[in-house]
């Protein structure tokens, strides 16, 4: 049994897709997520002529990625979940992007879940944010995180309490068992981004918040090495 | 200029609508919104036949309720900000009734908002608490906060960090110039039920998180005391 | 018991909101309306152009407005009570507007059910109205009724005919006892602008329909005394 | 140039459709509406168990029937002109059906304009008893029009006021140039089922909806003998 | 009983709206289509600034023409059925119309099927070239079949495999029976414009094949000549 | 260069996911499939209580999949072409399923592009009818292709006429540049399922025809033996 500190094993793999160089397969355990950064020259409406770029995020799973099947969301109603998790993917990429280095230029991250084993949302913000800077590195020679449009890697984990116990990265199974639930988004230098912890059913204290964050955090630094070998 | 620790000045109208005795107007500041809970005796298709009740809430702003006009939600979709909203509502009701001491009856909060100066989503959960609470107590009699479905009371409120310094109960103008937006829930007896602390286009560091806590906690005491003596 | 010939109790409050100057509370006996003008320096596309205005109303019921619970509208259609309603208040608010006199300005009138008991629609236009009127002369100064783009002054009132018996100004119990419904819209020169009379699974002669007229003119008129005084 | 009080040239083409009975072609100059009456063993939700009937109406014109072509309504959001003219047109065709003698069925009557020249929607209502009445005749073995269902015959017409004078039967030409539009439904007794008299950017005294009202009656008169030959 | 390689008796009559001089009643046994072709002096926005022309097609089940009643496509989901043919009927009709010569003008054929008896969509396709043929004859001055946008004629037919016979030109009973169902479309001049052959719960082999394509060359020769004896 | 009647490299790989034993990673030169098959114990209402089974199929391409990005299909109106594609890949299946022998059971086959380079409904039918035989073998022990609901196999091939050259197995560039473009579908056996030849701006003779088809067999009778040693 994996320890209460430990990731979950971490597979990255860059390029994947011939149809688009900022591609990237990120399993973490057994979930699976295909994130692409796709780039356009133009802006939001509301941003024309402001000479600032922008970054937004759309989040998917396949039916086949869990067991039963998900229905595909086609009746024009994107669910609650898959709004709130991509707004929240868009917000964590755009803290870690210099608007105004990136010029009038638009970049999509498209994150599809594959399989579906916990941390999906977590995990397509650490392997978005490796799309997103690839795409980066090609449409500005030169750039690299810290230098251009990227001003710090961007990275997420989530913690939970189970039975009065801190355990990092949660999989399904203990995602279920999980009386309190946190995402924690933080940058490559430590800073937090956003912080959700939720308590359904259940409520937590000043310690138990303690404990959640420090081992965010531990969690976080270990991603953080990982992203920055794979865009190197 | 009010203190950066000190609430907006809160305004409590219970019984406001004749057709729903469990109507609560909800002033804070200039932020006006209109809860009303209504209980019928069904559950969702999920939870037929196990014995337990279920809580959930809408929100919505009107088009006067800011300037220019807010158009209406008519397309059938939803939009983002609306859908997380009422999700985090309904969540935060929820931690602090007992399902099956409420038995298969459903339980809808409509947050209307009338007038809207920053701070709407916590003064739903804050006045929506209330009316909840009047909803229960007719259709439970004899039951009061902690004794009965209802096992705590639940409140929420904002906080900021401005140009470094932090702020408790943001209005619109103070909601604007933040640099990290937080929201805190947490029950009567002081304990977290949801952090969602935000840092669009920033950041922050542990001290400030620290302190955006402390403040939370104190804003949220004094919000508690007046919904109990508006329910007694 | 009130007479046949009486209006119910009216109670108007203006700048009810400090969001929006032209809002208006309207309370007709336990019907509650809250009605907003909102004033565009833009026109509707196929207007453009023409140097005329537009005046446009939106309705809605808020989900505490009724007994059991109403449902709100949000899957994309408008029920049709809805639409005929808001068109219907649309028409009669532009009957007493000079277009041109108005220039290429679009005032969108909301008006939003927050109690419901029968002649919600009259209640709007006549409510309307006035948050109409506020708008404008607030955006064309020195404008009164008669003066500037507001030709007239417009209200509207129910009639209805039960068990062989007309009366006035049908509250929920009586419109839902009443073999025929009218609905009848007059300016405050005394013109007609929309005569509505329905027999659903009744019919109606031409003596019973003179007392129908009479007594909406009787209701019209004194409805149109109570806005003078609160625009004046 | 056609007298003020004469109506259009009509002509009524019964069982035009061998796929349906009921189906009746409606012509009234150069209007011609398609109106079909199907049947079915059952009833709205709301009125199982009640022994009563139903009767409802859609309308819908065809692209061709306009010049230039008339958009199809394929949004999912049914124009509220439609909404109002199928709702009035089931009204109207309810007034004079007796629900318990239909016992628990449902009869959707399809009023579909192939071209359109003013007043689709009082040919809908006039071509429609009549598919009504042949879908009833042969449902009901014995029953005509006050014997069985049917307890009197439906009509309706539209009625103006151009340039101060009043006329009957308005085609395209004449209901642009109307400064009031009225549509009159009555029975082939004499009775009102609806009035419906609008006065968009005008209104109207007295004394002209005496006018309106006399020649609508004569109109409606004269269409009742045309009913009932075809029915007979 | 109709020989196997035999068509359905055809009745076309043109003009038959005076609101569309290119409106067609296109009748085919039982099945009639009104088919009328709309132009406009614009092209779709991909289209823009190329100097070509555009053909597109919608087709329609009135809620008559079936038996039982067909429902209306109303909920904003076009189904697939109707997608699959109006897509068909635009691609067929393209393909005989030269967009060069036709400038940038857009064609819209509606295609409304006012008695459904199998074979719609190909009566859609005959009728509806038509209708076009038509259309253009007005707007192009001198243009015929081959002169001018209209390189050539096309039209179209069912056939079917039943009991191990092949049948032309199938009616609805035919088609519920057919183990094989074939549409073809072909020019004027004996070309394949698509082949459309399924097997839905069975399969066909060479043999089949041969002779199911023999019998629609045939019948597509035969609806040729009618085609150009009413467009001459 | 590819020799005419040469198929691109096929690569099928069984068990990609973890969550979908009946998951394949079908690869067909660039592009790329990730087929699933779900099987639930129901069927759709239609056929309920009939003692028979159903196989259904969606389609989609992922936003990553095409450069430029793919816009998702999430405003309710799933595409012609996507409505097309799915519906084909359902016939397809179907063909050889026999819904008696698979009892009251239904499967979705679910067919996401992760890369598309021509030819992805042809590679969704060869590929999903891997993933179908996966799943009934687990669902139904024993069975085979040919022994038990499987009566045969499927798969599918486009062929198109580029410059007056017959060519098999169009990829993306193929398929932009051919005249005419046919998708064929048989079985195992070597029976047809469908034929689907289009021109779109052109059209084919009988000579070509006839070597379009005979291509098809080649290639088809090829894809055969691949998906029969995946299944072995």
């Amino acid at each position: 049994m994996r320890p209460a500190d430990q990731l979950r094993d971490i597979e990255i793999q860059t390029g994947y897709l011939d149809s688009n160089p900022a591609s990237v397969l990120y399993r973490c355990g057994r979930t699976i997520v295909l994130c692409t950064a796709s780039i356009e020259a133009r802006v939001p409406p509301w941003l024309e002529g402001k000479g600032k770029g922008w970054v937004t995020a759309e989040y998917n799973m396949l039916p086949g990625s869990t067991s039963p099947r998900k229905r595909r969301d086609r009746d024009g109603k994107v669910d609650g979940r898959t709004t709130e998790i991509q707004r929240l993917i868009g917000r964590s990429l755009r803290s870690v992007v210099d608007m105004k280095a990136l010029g009038e230029n638009m970049i999509t991250v498209d994150c599809d879940v594959l399989q579906a084993d916990g941390g999906t949302r977590t995990a397509s913000i650490t392997g978005g944010f490796i799309a997103l800077a690839k795409a980066i590195a090609i449409a500005v020679p030169g750039s690299t995180v810290g230098n251009g449009p990227i001003t710090d890697s961007v990275a997420a984990i989530s913690v939970g309490l189970i039975d009065g116990e801190v355990k990092l990265d949660l999989d399904y199974v203990l995602d279920v068992a999980a009386d309190v639930d946190m995402n924690v988004v933080m940058t490559g230098k430590g800073r937090f981004v956003e912080i959700q912890g939720t308590g359904e059913e259940a409520t937590f204290d000043d310690a138990e918040l303690a404990e959640l964050l420090r081992l965010s955090k531990k969690g976080i630094a270990e991603l953080t090495v990982k992203q920055m070998a794979t865009i190197a």
